[in-house]
């Protein structure tokens, strides 16, 4: 069956060359052959999608959040036969993939009540001053309005969460921005099913055709095109550091610049604290095992740094870790280059100076593109001199550094690059004690946590997923929680406007009931 | 006498070459020799800001209330002086100096009382769910964190308001950023004394010595190194296409993406709509022709373009801002260059086709750097074939375009490129019937203004100063009114943090008394 791609929530046809989506486990061909998009589709679904602008931007908070909803219904209607394809081809266990179909559906209405409620348009309002002297002082109110149309890449290692009506899509169509998703080629078909849920949502809650379009490609033509695209306003991408930064590229040689939040992983570091070890360092050993090796360590936080300071109960955590990771049993991984690449890197490590294997799974198995869980170590030392360490390696893997003292330790906390989170593992007072080790923390990542682990990103309003460079190109803004939506948004001020003609956010009498700054004091007034 | 640039607080020597100030009105030089800044302070500036930074992000609200408080205080004492040598230096008339000092001094306290007040950081509170299934819910709470050192240039039309203790340096200030200004060479005695009330203000409220560095150069290399260097995060500009554009391609070149915030003015659309000049085409020809020729047009919100239907209320609009814009005295503009500048392009605009002049002032005096206030016409045709008609001639002149019909007008705003305004001067309620064009120009401006001018920004919370590309680089932020702290600030995120060791504004019990989004919900509790 051939999958045309989608433009302006119509499917076209055309006679442009096709690829096919590939089961991760086996290596076999699935069902459907997937057609790469022409320019020409390209340029009609940005077309399309602005003049869709015209009308989306105008449409009530209410009425977009019964289209998002309606998505998840529909996601929901589908979602035996989406569970199933997104396994086969991502290769992720069912239970992750029935869990991440709850992610999506649940950050489509996190989206919906955003709107429903409404507050968050910061709405400010400067009432006029005739009287004021020297010269009076207008009326001016101000909100938040949409920027226009965003191009959303697809992530592999989210084939649901990440991509098709992942939480980029939501959080644009919740700003009020039509979307055209690149669907990323590691799961074409998981695309296609999701893509239709959205196409049934729009025609059901009579959305404007333009506010979506899914295109296809297994190469970069595409992608590029829709970047540099003279009415794309901004683009959205979960992966690879090389990836991301091709696209800030490409968009720093248009004409016109426009934000691109690109989210490329970080190796997460996790400081295990003396009092912590001292306490439970078999428990924390065990702990980390599972989050290391979680999805096969597909996760952009995965914990892939580990730095401890010398003492006889960091050699108990290394004993109960290395017991731990050699009964992880071996995992399918997303894609064939990804599983190379998995193995080329967390061999080619050893070749590093001073790193040795702590630990390597013992496990085996007969599938394609599986995975080997493996923890190395390295001094501190070492570490300090070999910046090549501090890159990531995608999969289940951790580096732990050992340090002769925590002044060693503190050298290499200021040494780490941006990350997106940092993990403290804490006993007793202990935390208080480190004063300067915190202060330079917060200048390295956008979120801290303390005795938990990175894995598992939760999905809400005070939730930060995206920190200083190379975590990611742009550390003001998140991908995960609802404060996602202020990626996709600009103020836009009116000045002693006439009060029907103004939005309902900033009327007379708050008709939407919603909170606003009125002459600088929060108010629902 | 030799002026030294300020790094970390500290006056510095050097054998650098010197520059000294020039009378605008005169073109006689002034007091002072301007040492430019060596290769090594500009490195040490930014070394000292990065280590004033580990403590003055970790200084209260109500303390960097008090510096800014200071500051106003200190610029206030050396009132006098300063407005002399700014009204020298700008050649802007003393009214127009004092009303800028103010606004100086108003921005000052306007951003401590935005910190005193404390709710700006966006608190936000998740709290836990330890019972929630299939997983528990962690304890999420984050809100707004400065970003590190800020490079700030000064801005030649606004020597107070937008310089060196101008609206970028206040608002970085506020979000907890320490400052280096470049200093616009247009002004450097008045940047010299509001550097020295810096330092006073800095001084005596204890703060740390690099949170504020003044830096001299009367050509491009401070700028770009200040640009380049690794530890600046953001950089703030207020002036022409090409400079905001050269800081930009400067940004990208750096290894680690910062933001730019480029403010390169507009030609800020005038939409005269047939019944308000059926009511009053005088009245607004007289209006127009004082904020065409305010401080020598030499404003970023400079109306630079009318659009009219043809009419007989237009006729006779034309023929009072004709003999209007005839009686305007000649005023010294900035410098010679954008003097020179100015006579140049308004004369060669004439060149284009179908330009012709409808007023220039008769007016004339022996000063230099004069100005001559001049109006244009063309028709909608000529101009929507010409797209060099939309570039800006900063000063006293303005271009009206005479459409022949409502549909041409609504093809003119289609095709402008973006604005920091529109304005619309609308008689009795014929705005209520434009719905498709005030639809078009929210796409083009960040500001749109009812029956008054565009001149005159107000500084307050609900003010956008910011619009498309190429009015800004990026249309997400103003740079006047209390949200200009937004521009440098990001988000951070503590998970399950012990209580204690939170940041007051996330602290149980709500100690600063702020307003948080609480579990989904506003609330000072």
């Amino acid at each position: 069956m051939r999958v045309e791609n989608i433009v302006a929530c119509s499917y076209v046809s055309s006679n442009a060359k096709s690829f096919e989506g590939v089961e991760a486990a086996t290596g076999n061909k699935l069902d459907g052959v997937f057609t790469v998009a022409t320019e020409a589709e390209v340029d009609n679904a940005l077309t399309s999608a602005t003049t869709a602008f015209s009308t989306y931007k105008n449409i009530s908070g209410h009425k977009k959040a019964t289209f998002l909803r309606e998505i998840a219904k529909q996601i929901n209607i589908i979602g035996e036969q989406l569970v199933n394809r997104a396994v086969q081809e991502s290769g992720l266990p069912l239970g992750r993939i029935q869990g991440e179909l709850g992610r999506t559906t649940g950050q489509l209405n996190m989206f919906a009540d955003l709107l429903a409620e409404g507050s968050w348009v910061d709405a400010v309002i400067d009432t006029a001053q005739l009287d004021r002297k020297p010269l009076p002082k207008s009326d001016i109110r101000r909100m938040l309005i949409p920027i226009g149309p965003v191009v959303v890449f697809g992530a592999s290692n989210f084939p649901l969460a990440f991509s098709v009506a992942g939480g980029d899509t939501a959080s644009a169509l919740a700003a009020g921005c039509p979307v055209v998703v690149k669907a990323h080629p590691a799961h074409p078909g998981t695309s296609a099913l999701v893509g239709e849920a959205i196409v049934n949502a729009a025609k059901s809650t009579g959305m404007p055709g333009g506010i979506f379009s899914l295109l296809y490609d297994d190469s970069y033509a595409v992608g590029s095109a829709l970047v540099k695209h003279a009415l794309t306003k901004a683009v959205t991408f979960t992966g690879s550091y090389k990836g991301g930064m091709a696209l800030v590229k490409l968009a720093q040689e248009r004409h016109e610049p426009i934000p691109v939040f690109a989210e490329m992983g970080s190796i997460n570091p996790v400081l295990l604290l003396p009092a912590a070890l001292d306490e439970s360092a078999e428990a924390i050993a065990n702990k980390y095992a599972v989050s290391i090796t979680l999805g096969a360590g597909q996760f952009c936080t995965n914990p892939g740094l580990l730095i401890g300071v010398k003492s006889a109960s960091l050699d108990v955590f290394k004993t109960a870790l290395a017991a731990a990771i050699e009964q992880v049993a071996p995992a399918t991984m997303l894609t064939k280059g990804i599983c190379e690449n998995y193995h080329n890197l967390s061999t080619q490590v050893l070749n590093e100076d001073g790193v040795s294997v702590l630990a390597e799974s013992k496990l085996t198995n007969e599938l394609a593109n599986q995975s080997t869980a493996k923890v190395v170590e390295v001094s501190a030392a070492k570490f300090l001199s070999n910046p090549k360490l501090q890159e990531e390696i995608f999969g289940p893997y951790s580096l732990l550094v050992i340090a002769d003292d925590e002044q060693q330790r503190l050298e290499v906390v200021k040494s780490l690059e941006g990350q997106l989170t940092v993990t403290l593992m804490a006993g007793g007072n202990e935390l208080e004690s480190y004063t300067e080790l915190l202060s330079a923390l917060q200048n390295i990542t956008g979120r801290i946590i303390l005795n938990g682990v990175p894995t598992g990103v939760e999905v809400c309003a005070a939730m930060q997923h995206g920190g200083p460079f190379p975590a990611t190109n742009d550390s003001r803004f998140t991908s995960v929680g609802s404060t996602a939506v202020y990626r996709f948004v600009r103020p836009f001020a009116w000045q002693d406007w006439v009060n029907a003609l103004l939005p309902d956010e900033l009327k007379d009498g708050n008709p939407l009931n919603i909170w606003r700054k009125v002459d600088n004091t929060y108010t629902k007034d």
